[in-house]
């Protein structure tokens, strides 16, 4: 691992970081944000998996999750959102290819050379960040945005012993289905929609999987509440014992206006759950 | 004056609008951040001036006021930092010509047609904002960074009426002496050093310009330390009616992770002074 940059903000680090990936085979590129209480103790986590288009950057610059983070003694993670390179495969569109991994281990070529993101994500960064920095990787929660969004759901339905917490900003609830994701799902996980339902949170609560509680905001003007299906989630936690806490936002958007003005709420909800 | 853009955030409207300038003879673009307050009643505001090849856009998307901003109803007015377009003089420098205005009227040609920074903040831009924003201009405040501190400083001093208050994250206190300012100095305003005093806050406080009270977090370990030269601000302000609260912040930089770390101190400085 490699330092990129660091900086001080809020009384913490705020550092970038690179790395060669065994996942992805390429060099990848996150950003982890240290509180000012990881100087006498190992402090939770919680990881932001960024949509479309994004890099770690636009959270870090946009996202103003660094002076709640500090005052609640949170670690963030935030990683890329796929493989990148010239020799990476890569799409005219910005649904898929670089920038749009979808936290998938693509089976498809040649896609599945490096677009290793639901590995790199739950397995390797982890470990990384467990080695490199003073987290108490007991204590983890994920959320993340659109795209993102999508990816901490399923994240954490699939791996409700690691994640404590999760939460979402208008996230893809139900990519199998959404227009603007079929596309790369087919194209990473190929044209049988069964091998999808391993990576759609609405298709996983139908197959039984558990989480004991969600928090999801979501833009009412969002001009892609459509793709995001935030009422797909919503009859899915219907007589299950997952406890969705579902906010629809009068005026709000896409945009990092609208992620970062819930942000604080979203940190909260994680460090309530994640407190010793 | 055409509206960009407009996001909801923090109960607030973020706006980016352009209007043709009769200061720079441009097309000029600013941002308006108007707090949920605007609703029933016009708002202090307070200007945010950036630094050495920003626009309006890295505060807007780095700075973290909308949360400070909406809880203490504030307007925040962020101009760009010059006059831009292909038939706009330009250099290779950062540190002069397009994203580098330093705020002062140009005398020298071929500047003198288009960098008047100094009319479009103090007189063009602050009409245009009266005229289409809920502002109550009797309660304006003025903060910038870096080269935008230096134009809140100086244009305080100059207007002390108009301003009820200002602030700056590490400004060039002295730029007639700072080695970053003295090229773009004697470009747009001649080799004269008697013409830069107009445009330089510490020489302005030599000369008996006279302001309450000033607000300056400096980062310690910022590498610009030198060319924004606090200590000389801090002098210049000994045994005047100046009262200046010089804050050296110890292991931040020049970045943003910085200003946005302090920018609810700042906030809350020209919200206590504009409060009616």
């Amino acid at each position: 691992m490699e330092t990129v940059s660091t900086n001080l903000s809020f009384g913490g680090t705020q550092g970038v970081y690179t790395h060669q990936s065994t996942s992805t085979g390429t060099q990848m590129t996150f950003a982890v944000f240290v509180p000012p209480q990881a100087a006498t103790q190992s402090c939770p986590v919680v990881w932001y998996l960024s949509g479309l288009t994004c890099s770690h950057a636009n959270v870090m610059d946009k996202g103003e999750y660094r002076r709640k983070a500090a005052e609640l003694g949170l670690i963030i993670v935030c990683p890329d959102t796929s493989p990148r390179g010239d020799d990476v495969a890569n799409d005219e569109s910005w649904q898929m290819g670089q920038g749009a991994g979808f936290y998938v281990d693509a089976t498809q070529e040649p896609w599945s050379k490096h677009f290793q993101m639901y590995s790199y994500i739950t397995q390797e960064l982890p470990a990384l960040i467990a080695e490199n920095f003073p987290a108490d990787m007991s204590r983890q929660g994920i959320t993340g945005h659109s795209m993102g969004g999508h990816g901490a759901l399923t994240i954490a339905l699939k791996n409700p012993d690691t994640f404590k917490s999760c939460s979402a900003f208008a996230p893809i609830t139900n990519p199998s289905t959404a227009e603007w994701s079929k596309g790369a799902l087919t194209t990473y996980l190929g044209a049988d929609q069964a091998a999808w339902a391993d990576y759609d949170a609405v298709r996983l609560i139908e197959k039984g999987a558990k989480f004991p509680a969600l928090l999801v905001d979501q833009g009412a003007a969002d001009n892609f509440f459509d793709g995001c299906n935030p009422h797909a989630l919503q009859s899915a936690c219907v007589d299950t014992d997952i406890a969705l806490t579902l906010r629809l936002q009068e005026g709000y958007d896409h945009s990092y206006f609208f992620i970062s003005t819930f942000m604080d709420d979203h940190l909260t909800w994680h460090a309530d759950r994640l407190s010793k």
